[in-house]
């Protein structure tokens, strides 16, 4: 079964944005086991989509559209979709009643616009959306599956995995099952190599590697008759990358985040978390508490980008910064050191970093980064190098600094687990 | 005079890389003046390539491939090019000698495979590649210019700021030039609405709204024979901009991002700034963060989850946490008031919500926030309900901090200007 996806926006075509959606669609296909030979994007005009939809309908299995289905004039994917299929649009009462309920909650009025988000093509699955006002809609066509999709992530997403793909599930004869084997501490081309021979030899179960910041996922997706089957094939693989990446591999739950991994980790020992953020500023903050339930480890975190806040915040004594600078294994250390002593939380972390663009010397080059782990007492210090501009920099900083946090907590374990012998 | 892109590679079809080039390519192309309809994505497949190239150099004027142009077997860009447009190919005695010097200066040897890039189609114009050793090529097919670059964005990008960049600015006779207006406090379609007429009247310049998380831009694009005049067509329809929206456009500037006006408001006033945040957990002080040079306002974050931390970090009272819950006006407040008392800042903004997915009652629903600013001892709290899950309504209060803070710094000023008069 094929699958086609065209992204409808003009600030795709301007270049004004990345096309993260096609890429996150073509990756939850490939899952799927649908394949993937063709991408398009087209702006908000009403010939040019509807030239890139009929060929599309003619030559895949399932075309996955996503963006325009706004309030606004420009917005023509669903008058276009239910044209190129014949279908007339209809009010759908339900969307109306959400539409509604939307604006309530924010205590809006909608426009006259947002009415015309509650129209469907007449016999359409209609999609509902818990994160926008636009619905998603599934057309039945007899040439293919025109599925309609927002284009915000944050609402396509959700909306993709929660109801489009149990719907391409139940379209394919075969089952198609995937386990992803989530990697920290080993680069891509590193794993891909540790992994070749199986990626050459096999071909169900497939194996795949994907880079993400500062991890590599493994996802190896088989094909059978039922799940439990599929489920047979994929064991003794992931058994396989289990003896050949060890510890590194931190999850094989395709749900669990890195993030969600250290708060499990945290919550199993029973252990309180503080963080001291310098340049991440508090985006390691973040994506831990991005993690339901994370209240019970999470204690407080600390944003000391000053000198001053290092020092008032966390202690950190002037001459060390003196002497050393912010931007120091030294510092590094009292940030955790002192977020302990003042929160008398079991586990600390802090980063202190220089993310540029300006203020690099050859000695202390942008992209300088220290981490400090603090478990218990036993502490441990990173130095690292990251590349890139100053967001890149900051993201490879918070998850180096999940990794090192989980790193950190399992050598502590160990060591008190051997002592105890 | 339009452009089509076509990236040729099936990592981006299974989406185990984003199209970054696409939206490279995309940006430099419509700065030149050239109107991008159409960008495909296709695999290393004879067939599918050859389909999508032949209707390409139909409907547009220039064509540019990336990717396909390496070594192995696989790649068949040149080749599906050449054939398309009637071509043989032939080896390029330049393209053999730079392959050449290229592995000797890294003490490498060639392979067979290596010697297939120095072919080019005949009658190409050679773009010769610094960084790697695909030379890319431009095919002037009658129909069409046929562009051919490397895949890897190191050697796409210098190739064509250098080569083509140059070759395309000698085609187009009109530069485009684009100004984007950047609204908060106003949602998508009554934005829309409010500018109703004035897209509906231009067609030079062009105007288009775009809707981001809190924000809504309109981008307005004109072309002319020169930049100069192109701005001179711009003036007017933003000045009317202006008078329509106000204090609500918080710049007219397509690099300032909205924590990037907040930290030049707080520049611009030499105020100091301290977050307070619990559900959004860091991400309003990472947003601030990221802009370079905020070390002269930003003093110090507390990310404080729990009831504990705000109690002992910003000195919340436990009575007001009995009486009225972590997520109330009155601890929002607190929360603002202790850190501005703690930290001597100039304005504190403070965050409490319940972001989900569990907690939520009846009367706190999952989505419900309090934010609050003070500004030298003025204090604004704001209660919102947002929508969507935990990521969505903490990346929603997180934006909705920073536009209350902006409200509330420029009515502070308001306020103080009127009273001295």
């Amino acid at each position: 079964m094929t699958v086609e996806l065209i992204s409808v926006g003009t600030e795709i075509l301007l270049g004004n944005i990345v096309n993260t959606n096609a890429a996150y669609l073509a990756e939850k296909c490939a899952a799927l086991g649908l394949s993937c030979y063709f991408q398009s994007v087209v702006g908000d005009n009403e010939e040019r989509l509807s030239m890139v939809l009929k060929s599309a309908v003619q030559r895949s299995d399932v075309v996955i559209l996503s963006g325009g289905l706004g309030p606004t004039e420009d917005d023509l994917t669903k008058e276009v979709a239910a044209r190129v299929c014949g279908r007339q649009l209809r009010v759908d009462d339900d969307s109306m009643e959400r539409i509604a309920e939307y604006f309530a909650g924010r205590d809006l009025a909608p426009t006259e616009n947002n009415w015309k988000q509650a129209k469907v093509p007449e016999g359409a699955i209609v999609l509902h959306n818990d994160n926008g006002t636009a619905p998603g809609m599934i057309i039945e066509d007899e040439r293919a599956r025109v599925i309609l999709l927002p284009g915000p992530p944050n609402e396509l997403i959700p909306m993709f995995e929660e109801q489009v793909a149990p719907y391409l599930e139940r379209l394919t004869p075969e089952v198609i099952v995937s386990q992803t084997v989530k990697i920290c501490n080993v680069g891509e081309s590193r794993a891909e190599t540790m992994v070749k021979d199986l990626i050459d030899s096999q071909s169900n179960p497939t194996i795949a590697t994907y880079a993400k910041t500062g991890e590599v996922h493994i996802r190896v997706t088989a094909s059978a008759e039922t799940p439990k089957e599929a489920r047979k094939l994929i064991k003794p693989v992931v058994k396989e990358l289990k003896s050949r990446f060890g510890n590194d591999i931190y999850t094989t739950d395709e749900n669990v985040t890195l993030e969600k991994a250290v708060v499990d980790l945290l919550l199993a020992n029973d252990l309180t978390l503080v963080c001291a953020e310098s340049c991440t500023g508090g985006m390691l903050a973040a994506r831990l508490i991005n993690v339901p339930g994370v209240s019970d480890v999470f204690k407080a975190g600390f944003v000391t980008y000053s000198n001053k806040a290092k020092r008032k915040s966390l202690g950190v004594k002037k001459s060390t910064l003196q002497k050393y600078g912010a931007v120091s294994k030294e510092t590094a250390e009292e940030m955790a050191r002192g977020a302990a002593f003042i929160t008398k939380a079991d586990v600390t972390v802090s980063v202190t970093g220089l993310a540029g663009p300006d203020g690099g010397t050859s000695e202390k080059p942008v992209g300088l980064v220290y981490i400090c782990c603090n478990v218990k007492g036993s502490v441990t210090v990173k130095k690292y190098q990251f590349k890139g501009n100053r967001a890149k920099i900051r993201e490879a900083a918070a998850s180096a600094a999940l990794i090192l946090l989980r790193g950190c907590i399992l050598e502590y374990f160990s060591k008190v687990t051997f002592g105890k012998k």
